[in-house]
C-alpha cells in the first residue's frame, strides 16, 4: 500500500490541501509540541524522556525523570512515521535533518538487547515484560515498526531499520524462540509486524505477527495470572475485564466487537492482513463477522466507533448514544486501516465506503480547520452548559483543546493525512480500483503503461475525472471506480459520451485499452439524503440525519440563532445549497423545517408551537470552529 | 407532621395498601435482611456490626470484624423508624419487643461519651470525626435521632431518646462548646435535630442544626484541610469536588441544586425547617430559590431527580436523559421531605403537586409491587441487553435486586410508606389543608371539633369524598382542598349540590360550620395528558409522556409484542382505558399510535414505514414487575 502511496501523487484539491496542511501545519506544530515549546498547550515532554534515557544508558542515572503516559514514546513514532510520509510529497531537507536526529535519538536510547522504551527505562528499569496488559511495550514497539517501514521507505535510509529490527529481534526471541507467554495488552504490533513483513520480507517477522494473533484469548486469563505473577500497575485496570482488551476469546471465536475500540480495530486489521498472506480462511472470516457487527450495529453515522467513556470502548450492538459518545479519532483511523485491509481481502465497496466515511467525517473532524487543535472525542450533538461539564459529559468537550496529556490523536490524524494515498487505490492484476475520489496523479507506467490523472470535484461537487496518459498507443486495464452506496444515480461517461457499465461488487468496471488522453467522468448523485436508523438503537428515535454525498451535516447553534435542539426538520422536504459565508468553499444546507416555541417550564401539557423555520446545516467535519455553540447531526422531523 | 401522622388513620384506599403491605411484607422482610437471613439477597451484617460494637465496647475485642458501608447503621436506624410508624397504625406486641431489643443494642454500643458508632468503634477506633467528608458519623446521628423521635413518639418509651440525647450532647459539645470546626460529609443531622428540636423542644437541638448549617460552605476548602490534616479516607473521595458535598458556598448564597442529590435534598429540608423556626427570611429564600431550580430545571416527570450516575447528583440544568438516569428512590424521598417541609413555610399547591408526583411514580416504582425488591436506580427507559449490561448503564438494572451492598433505598421507601399521615395534611389554625388523596380518618375532634372521613378513588378514579362528623351540632372550619395541577377541571360538591369555590395557592377552600354528616365530594378530571419537555432537553425531542391523574405511564414490551422502541404515538391521538388483565386494580391507557417497520440495517436512507399499532401502557410504578423487557416513558410522536 505505501507502494501505492507512493505512486500517487495528490494534487490541489480538497484533500491535497489537507495533505499540505499536514506538512505546513500540523507536522511542525506537533513537533514543536513534541519539544514542549508550545505555550497553553498540555505538556509532552517525548522528546526529553528519550534523552533521560539515552543519558540512563550511557551513565545510569538521570537529570530528568519520565512525564507522561506509559505509551508516551508512541507520539514521537507516529509523529516520525507522519513526517515520512510528508517527506514523499514534498522533500524537505531540514525536516528530513530533524528526522534523522530523532532517530539518532532512538538510537542512543535502545539497550544493547535491541529493547527500547523509555518509561521502562527510565522509570521502571526492572519491570520489563512484567505487564504485557498496561504496558504498552509492544504498543509502542508497534509504532515504531510502523515508523521505521515508513522512513526507511520514503528516505531509502536504513538506520531507522536497523534499530528496529534489532528489537523486534530481540521480541522474537523473548516471545517465541524462548517461549515466554504473552500478549500485547494494547495490540498494535500485530499489524505493525505485518507492514514490516510486506516491507523487509523476513519470515520470522510475520511469524511473530501470527504468533501474537494466535495467542490472544487462548488462555483468557492470562492477564490474571499476570498480576497474579507481579502485583505491579501502571494504573491498576482491571485484569477480569477481558473483552476490554479482546483475550476473553481466541480471536478465531470472536464474532462481537467488543472493549476498547482502537485495540479492537488495531487487533483486527492486524488479523485481517495475516488472514491474507497465510490464506487462513477461519481468520478471514472472523474478521468479515467483526466487520458486519461494527458496520452493521456499532458504528455512528459519521464513521466514529467506541461508543461509551467507560473503557473508550464499543457498548452493546444498537447503543450509538449521541451526546455522549467516545467516538474517538483514533479509532475512526484505525476503523479505516482495517476497511484497508479487508479490500485486500475482499474488493467489496463496502469496506472503501466506510473508509470514506470515517475519513471526510470523524477524522477531518477530529482537527481544527487550520490544524492546529483537536478533539479525542467526537460526539454527534454537544450541549454547551452540559457538554464537556456535565460528570458525565467531561470527555466530550464542546471545543477542541491544543493537545492532551493522552495525545494519541492528533499524531495519529497527520500520519493519515500524509498517506492517504494508501487508501485511494488497490491494484489487482490488470484491474485498478478507485477507492476515493481525490485529485491526483496515479503513475502506473511501469505496471499497466499509463498514468491516471484524477480531476475530483469530490466531496462538493459530484464530476470525478480520470485522465489517461499513455506513453505507448495504449493501456489495456480495467479501470473500477467505487460507486458510492450514497449516490443514488450514477453516471459514466467516455471521452464525452455516456456509456454502460457493469457493476461488481459495488465497483463500476470499465475495461478497455485506453488510449493516451481518454477521460472517464464519473458523474455522482450530490441530492442531499436523508438517513433513518434501526428503530433499536434508542438515542435517534423520530430523528434523521442529512447526508451531501460523504459528507454527514449537522446543524449548529451558531448558524440557528444560538440554538438547535429546539429545530425540526420538515418530512417534506425542500432545500437550498450555497457557499456558506463564514467558512470558504464549504457547501451550506438549507432545509425547511420548524422551531418549536415554548416557554421557560420544564413541563408542559402543551406540545410546544412549531413556528416555520429555515435551517441551516454544515458539514460535520466543519463544526466547532466558530466557537461552542448547540450542534446536533441527528435532528427530529415534525 | 408526625401529630398529623397519628391523627390520620389510613383506610383499606390504594396507598392504605401501601402502608399494610409496609407491615405485613416490608418491615419484616428488611428485618430478616438485617438479621442477614434471607437468602440470594447481598449480605447487611447490619446488627452484627452492633453486636461487634457492643463487644468491643464490653471487652475490648471483637470475634467478627465490621461489614458494610461505613454507614451501614443507618440501615437500621432507617428500618427502626418505619417500625416505629408503622406500630402505631398496627400495634404488634411482638415487633415492639424486637424493636426493644435492637434499642438495647444501639444503647450496649454506645461509648461511655455518647459516641455511637459501629464502624469506627469495631473497625476505626482512633479515626473518630478525623474524616466527616465521607465518614458519615453525622449522617449515621441524624438517622438514629429519626429513629428515636419516631419511636418515643409513637410507643412513649424514652429509652431510645435517652441514648439518642446523650450522643447528641456530645455532638454539640464536641461541635459547639469545644468549637471544633466541621460540617457534615452527608447532610441529614440537620433535618433530624430540627425533628428532635419540634418534639423534645430542646433549645441546644436547634442550635446545632443551625450552626450545622450556617457553618456549611462558610469555607469551601473544609474537606480539603481536612484530608491534608489527616490523609486517612474511607474511598478516596475527592475532597476538591466541594460542590458535590455543597459546601462549595453558603448555603444562603446556593441557587443552583448541584452535587450528591439526596445529600442537597436532606440539607434543604433542614434548611426549610430551620427558616421556618428561626424566621430566616434569606435561609427561606434560599430555599424557594433551589425548588425552582429543581423542579423547574433538573426534576424527571416522575420527580426523580439526579440525573446523573457520577457522584449520584443533579446535573447541569435541562440534563435529563432517560435512560442513564440515576433518578435515586431515596432522593425522591428527600425530594418529598423538602416538598413537606415549603409546605410548612408557605401553603402553596405546588410542593405538594411535587410530592404527589414523587411518591407514586418513583417512590412506588422503586419496589416490587409485592414488597420484596428494590430498585436502587428508576430510569425513564430500559432496553435489555444495555440497561445494567453497558458500562455506562451498569447502574440501571432493569429488574429490582434482593437487596444491595449499599442499602439505603429499600428502608427509607419502608418509613416512607409507613408515616404517609404525615405528607396528607396540614392544619393551620382554622384551615385544614387536604394535600393528599388517601383514604382514611382525620380526627380533628380535639382542634377542630370534627372528623374528617376521606373516601378516595385517587389514584384511578376522580372522587374524593370528604365527609364530617361533629361531636357537637357544627365544626367550623376552612377545608383547603389542593387543586391538582393535572386535574384540568375540578368540581366540587357539598351535600351532593355543586358549589362555587375560591382557589388560593392552588388551594380550594370551603369555609363552613360543617355539621354531622355533610359531604364534600371533589371531582377530579382523570383524562388523559400528554406532557411536552422544554426543548433545552435533548432526550425528549419529539417525544411525549402520558399522564393520568397523579400517575405517569410508560409502555412496557411485556404488553406491546416485546418492543416498544420502535413505537410512535398518533399526533391525533385517542385513547381507551381498562383493568389490566395481569396487574389487578391498574387501569391501563391504550393509545392510538404507529409501529415503525425497518429492516436490519443499522441506517437507511428510507424513512422507515409506519404502520396502525395500538399501544398499551401501564403506570410507571407497575414497570419490571412482569420480567425485563424494553420500556418507555417518552414516546416518540408521528
Amino acid at each position: 500500500m505505501t507502494d501505492l502511496m507512493k505512486k500517487f501523487q495528490l494534487t490541489d484539491g480538497f484533500l491535497g490541501h489537507y495533505q499540505k496542511l499536514a506538512k505546513d501545519v500540523v507536522i511542525p506544530y506537533q513537533e514543536r509540541v513534541l519539544h514542549d515549546q508550545v505555550e497553553g498547550a498540555e505538556k509532552s515532554h517525548a522528546i526529553e524522556n528519550f534523552r533521560a534515557a539515552a543519558q540512563m544508558l550511557r551513565e545510569g542515572k538521570v537529570d530528568e525523570e519520565f512525564y507522561g503516559m506509559v505509551f508516551q514514546d508512541s507520539d514521537i513514532y507516529k509523529w516520525l512515521e507522519a513526517a515520512a510520509y510528508s517527506l514523499h510529497h514534498y522533500p524537505d531537507p531540514e525536516l528530513e535533518a530533524h528526522c534523522d536526529e530523532i532517530v539518532e535519538m532512538l538510537g542512543s536510547a535502545q539497550h544493547p538487547d535491541g529493547y527500547i522504551n523509555t518509561y521502562f527505562t527510565v522509570k521502571e528499569p526492572d519491570k520489563r515484560w512484567v505487564n504485557l496488559q498496561e504496558g504498552h511495550e509492544l504498543y509502542c514497539a508497534g509504532h515504531l515498526i510502523e515508523a521505521a517501514v515508513a522512513y526507511a521507505d520514503i528516505t531509502g535510509k536504513k538506520r531507522i531499520l536497523d534499530i528496529t529490527l534489532k528489537f523486534v529481534d530481540h521480541i522474537y526471541d523473548y516471545f517465541v524462540t524462548q517461549g515466554i507467554a504473552g500478549v500485547p495488552g494494547h495490540p498494535e504490533i500485530e499489524l505493525a509486524l505485518m507492514r514490516l513483513y510486506h516491507f523487509a520480507e523476513r519470515q520470522e517477522d510475520l511469524e511473530l505477527a501470527v504468533h501474537f494473533i494466535d495467542e490472544r484469548g487462548l488462555d483468557s486469563d492470562y492477564f490474571v495470572k499476570e498480576r497474579q505473577k507481579n502485583p505491579w500497575t501502571v494504573w491498576g485496570a482491571d485484569a477480569q475485564d477481558k473483552a476490554y482488551t479482546q483475550v476473553h476469546l481466541p480471536v478465531r471465536e470472536q464474532t462481537e466487537a467488543v472493549g476498547h475500540a482502537v485495540r479492537a480495530a488495531y487487533l483486527y486489521t492486524g488479523m485481517a492482513d495475516a488472514a491474507l498472506v497465510t490464506g487462513d480462511e477461519s481468520l478471514k472470516q472472523a474478521c468479515q463477522t467483526l466487520w458486519h457487527n461494527i458496520t452493521e450495529r456499532k458504528m455512528y453515522v459519521t464513521g466514529a466507533i467506541g461508543s461509551v467513556y467507560e473503557g473508550e470502548a464499543f457498548s452493546s450492538s444498537w447503543h450509538l448514544p449521541n451526546d455522549t459518545a467516545y467516538a474517538e479519532g483514533c479509532a475512526s483511523i484505525a476503523l479505516i486501516f482495517f476497511a484497508r485491509q479487508m479490500l485486500e481481502l475482499e474488493l467489496n465497496s463496502k469496506y472503501a465506503d466506510v473508509m470514506e466515511r470515517a475519513l471526510y467525517n470523524t477524522v477531518l473532524a477530529d482537527m481544527q480547520l487550520d490544524g492546529t487543535r483537536f478533539f479525542y472525542v467526537n460526539p454527534l450533538e454537544s450541549v454547551p452548559g452540559i457538554s464537556g461539564v456535565a460528570k458525565s459529559h467531561l470527555h466530550a468537550l464542546p471545543v477542541r483543546p491544543k493537545w492532551f496529556a493522552c495525545a494519541c490523536c492528533p499524531p495519529n490524524v497527520a500520519r493519515l493525512l500524509s498517506s492517504l494515498g494508501k487508501y485511494a487505490w488497490s491494484v489487482k492484476d490488470t484491474t485498478v480500483y478507485s477507492h476515493l475520489f481525490i485529485d491526483g496523479k496515479l503513475d502506473l507506467r511501469a505496471s499497466h503503461g499509463a498514468k491516471i490523472i484524477v480531476d475530483s470535484e469530490q466531496p462538493y461537487g459530484g464530476k470525478v475525472s480520470y485522465r489517461f496518459e499513455a506513453d505507448n498507443k495504449s493501456a489495456p486495464m480495467t479501470l473500477a471506480v467505487r460507486m458510492p452506496e450514497w449516490s443514488a444515480h450514477t453516471e459514466i461517461a467516455l471521452n464525452g459520451s455516456q456509456i454502460e457499465y457493469r457493476t461488481e461488487n459495488g465497483y463500476a468496471l470499465i475495461e478497455r485499452s485506453f488510449a493516451d488522453g481518454d477521460e472517464i467522468i464519473v458523474s455522482l448523485d450530490l441530492s442531499i439524503r436523508r438517513i433513518y436508523t434501526n428503530d433499536k438503537v434508542s438515542a435517534n428515535s423520530g430523528r434523521t440525519a442529512f447526508a451531501r454525498g460523504a459528507l454527514i451535516y449537522c446543524a449548529e447553534g451558531v448558524d440557528n440563532n444560538g440554538a438547535v435542539l429546539d429545530l425540526f426538520v420538515d418530512r417534506n422536504l425542500s432545500y437550498t445549497e450555497t457557499e456558506h459565508e463564514q467558512l470558504p468553499g464549504v457547501i451550506k444546507l438549507t432545509v425547511t423545517g420548524y422551531r418549536s416555541v415554548g416557554g421557560d417550564s420544564l413541563y408542559s401539557y402543551e406540545r410546544p408551537l412549531l413556528e416555520r423555520q429555515m435551517i441551516d446545516l454544515v458539514p460535520y467535519y466543519t463544526w466547532s470552529n466558530r466557537g461552542a455553540t448547540q450542534m446536533r447531526v441527528w435532528l427530529p422531523e415534525a
